[in-house]
């Protein structure tokens, strides 16, 4: 019988913030900025990416995680960006490790590009606690899932840099009060810039990609 | 220094488990048939229990989880119908055992209701492995999520007796194959019921509740 001791008093997440920090650095190192992109299951993160690659073009790698099956980054692939998959088979999120392997098969050296965005598992909860070695983290809040969610899953909305309200096009057909989720986040979070924009028409995406090239900039000033 | 050991081979989901099973019992000893509804955040888990409240009337009760806020809870007590809401504080699922502290909170043996409705927090990934005692599982699905989540989220389709496409009063303004998502789920699994509703205009909200009244029967023959 293999006998295990748990000793009370560490964190959970210390060994994964560990390698957390190591691939901060490495992002550094290349100065490059990485963003931790999270939201439910079908609020837009690969369509928000695949209109993102319109704009930055090379200047922008991805990661991105999915529960199963390599269908958003086959999207991805399609539109020229570098990408790398991590299937996580079950897991809930992504972890600072899985990301380390996926920048090793990304080959950041190779490339010449600026911003590496990193796509989460489609969830609201676990992704939240999770250091992955970005520089900021991002959530993306679409109208069809309703106004109320921001203090619902507060860990997500407390360390988020960006708001992002996707699916702006919907906005007109639905119930949903913009003004009342950036309030309620405002209530939890005192540094974080809102964006409003549509992946679909294009609308409020190169606002969102200069935030992240200015962000970029300050990182090796 | 705190000794615990884990003892490797037994199944981690195992005491959760053995209090479902109990769960279980306590439902049948009523006549009571337990139905856990699943979803991601804003698929309408929430919205679908109020339409159920104006056809089942004091036949249901419902046990309400969320990570935070009473949100729902107040939502449904408006409706006049039973419920009892369990914050989770940061869980990311309901298990077994905080169920079953809700169940002597409702006071089921005082109630004359035939179906429970769980509503588990917003999350297609985590709830879909943690028995709760319920007799079929039920999970949502709407048109703005999009059409590919079936094969994403494998563990959660497979598991599932009602597969329940909800918002279709928005299936005239976007791309979302009804027949694709059907089909998915048959490829994962063979025995379960697809139901099409809009909880906003109460359409299909009848035939899903006769299906668990037929089923309640059923579990009394």
């Amino acid at each position: 019988m293999t006998d295990r001791r748990i000793y009370i008093g560490t964190s959970v997440t210390a060994p994964n913030d560990e390698v957390a920090a190591q691939n901060r650095r490495a992002f550094e190192e290349r100065n490059l900025l990485a963003v931790n992109v999270m939201s439910s299951p079908g609020s837009g993160k690969t369509t928000l990416i695949e209109a993102m690659a319109g704009v930055l073009r090379d200047r922008m790698a991805v990661i991105v995680g999915d529960v199963q099956t390599r269908r958003d980054a086959e999207r991805i692939e399609a539109t020229g960006c570098p990408v790398h998959q991590i299937e996580t088979g079950g897991a809930c999120h992504l972890d600072a490790r899985r990301v380390a392997v996926a920048m090793k098969q990304l080959d950041l050296p190779s490339l010449d590009c600026r911003i590496v965005v990193i796509e989460n598992v489609g969830n609201l909860v676990c992704p939240a606690s999770f250091d992955l070695g970005e520089h900021m983290k991002a959530a993306l809040l679409s109208p069809p899932e309703g106004d109320d969610k921001v203090l619902k899953y507060p860990a997500l909305f407390t360390r988020i840099t960006a708001l992002i309200i996707t699916k702006l096009d919907l906005l007109p057909h639905m119930e949903f009060d913009v003004e009342r989720v950036v309030r309620e986040c405002a209530s939890l979070n005192d540094d974080f810039e809102t964006f409003k924009l549509s992946a679909r028409t294009g609308e409020g995406v190169g606002e969102f990609c200069e935030f992240l090239l200015a962000n970029q900039s300050a990182l090796t000033a």
